[in-house]
């Protein structure tokens, strides 16, 4: 496998020119009444109204239309279930090439038939990490596509950031981003387009903390992999990958954490105040403004809305979790 | 009490002009996955942006914008404690005058303190309508102020009329407008936008099958008040008023009604693809387009999002009403 280079702002740059006319360049909104609650001046991206509904787009979009003819023609391969593995096989329909997705058994069904309407060719896998690692490998020797992590691939990476870049291209007076924290796919995309648009900005990182593999991993300085997660927030359920944590070290990103109870009440409160439906992992970043209201008051602050993919069939026990919080 | 002007397209454009800074103009959104569910190119004017979160606030405003500067400081009065009554509360203190709003026994508590915090002095009543007016009559003899009547006065019809202003001036080549039907004042002030920017387009109204008063009118030609509203859109159990039948009938505009399990399909289906949280009253008008896709197949369609004030306590037993509907 060939070893792909450290991303940086270029490859921004250049997925940002990749993938304009794939992807959205989604709207920014502001909202009075959140800025009135948490005394900051807050603007949102919108990367819920993505296609497929997450920002996951860019990076796999990215991913795919970086490849050169040859490569592509033989397809792309994730074992992502979420919306990765939604956003590449739609990013290899519009290339017209195949996408193969390794689902390992247990998978919720909903988000396995999305990935198949798209046209991706599903491996089925035992739930097993050894199971998984070795379908894929079968995969890739059978058919020589090309493995794009969901987090850890530097073309994910650069894709990501464009987020970012058009966010701080149409405020570039922002004073703190703040972004959820899962793999640190965002994130380190953030963290470049952040270094070379606003140096003066502050990254935050907000991570639930049933699954803070990040906030011990910034605290000790190593790599924290040793955790089960236990989140409401499935999209942040990853560990934290090693190129990401190195970028994201470099940009003096602070993480802080949330739990399920405070990601809820801030998702309700986003879904009253600007009747955008966006999704627990997305709900993160407000529950961190919130919860840490003097690092952020009189402030200018970008969020990143990271999707709006949300299971309303779980909506009664999701909400039975915000009002376990009240006295 | 001064007897107001059938109000005409000339009025919307005055409206336009006098909420302009104080209404939002809303974005219009398209969905791909929608436009494929229904067969149509459907455009969705977003009204559940507007502030207070409903087009209410275009009338309301219109009619405090409207008053002489002797009548506005003698204040407005209401009898609706739903989304008029927190518009024309948000609308007066815009203009730093009084607002009354005569609110019956058994109104939402959340409504009432919505309409509180916006500065409006709440007069309590009995339930009955007799007690409503005693009340009313009363705050108009102590205080001086203007009535403004959610959807009959003419300044109110106008002002809704300006989201189909925006909605055609943005999108002249509509062939079809689908907008919810309860009183009529959106509707009406729709059809005399319609009549002037797009003569050649077909107006809908969709109205709940628990609140069918408009369609019976239509049908014999004769207003029917003779009935009990039984419908979870609580934003349409109002009666068609007089004067928007009237302007209506004129428009030719036909009725199309849908049940509530259609509404909350339809609701549900909005909220997964354009991840807008709309209310039930606001996804009538989608339920109308699946419910009568020979009507609007192939067509450009403009729907109206008219609100987004869901009560997310109540979503449970909503959905529970769209589950009954799958065999």
């Amino acid at each position: 496998m060939t070893t792909l280079p450290m991303p940086g702002f270029a490859e921004v740059l250049a997925a940002a020119a990749r993938i304009a006319g794939h992807a959205h360049a989604t709207p920014t909104i502001a909202s009075r009444a959140l800025d009135a609650e948490t005394g900051a001046r807050l603007q949102f991206k919108c990367e819920h109204l993505q296609r497929i509904g997450a920002f996951k787009f860019r990076g796999a979009c990215n991913a795919v239309w970086s490849l050169d003819e040859a490569s592509a023609a033989r397809g792309v391969v994730t074992h992502s279930s979420g919306n990765h593995g939604a956003a590449l096989a739609l990013a290899a329909r519009g290339r017209g090439i195949p996408c193969h997705v390794v689902v390992p058994e247990g998978a919720v069904r909903a988000k396995l038939a999305a990935i198949a309407a798209y046209g991706a060719i599903l491996h089925p896998c035992a739930a097993s990490i050894a199971a998984r690692e070795a379908v894929c490998a079968q995969v890739l020797a059978d058919t020589g596509a090309t493995l794009v992590h969901p987090y850890t691939d530097p073309r994910v990476i650069a894709g990501q950031g464009t987020a970012a870049l058009e966010l701080l291209t149409a405020h570039p007076d922002l004073e703190a981003l703040v972004v959820p924290l899962g793999g640190g796919g965002l994130a380190a995309g953030t963290a470049l387009a952040m270094r070379a648009l606003a140096p003066h900005c502050r990254l935050y990182l907000a991570e639930p903390s049933g699954a803070a593999d990040g906030a011990r991993s910034f605290a000790t300085g190593v790599l924290d992999h040793d955790f089960v997660p236990d989140t409401i927030c499935d999209g942040l359920r990853g560990t934290l990958g090693a190129i990401n944590f190195g970028i994201l070290r470099t940009a003096g990103a602070q993480v802080l954490t949330v739990d399920d109870r405070q990601v809820v009440a801030a998702m309700r409160l986003a879904w009253t105040r600007t009747k955008q439906l966006v999704e627990p992992s997305s709900a993160t970043a407000l529950a961190a403004v919130l919860a840490h209201r003097p690092l952020f008051e009189g402030r200018r602050v970008g969020i990143i809305l990271s999707g709006g993919n949300v299971d309303l069939d779980a909506l009664p026990e999701l909400f039975a979790i915000a009002r376990e919080a009240q006295p």
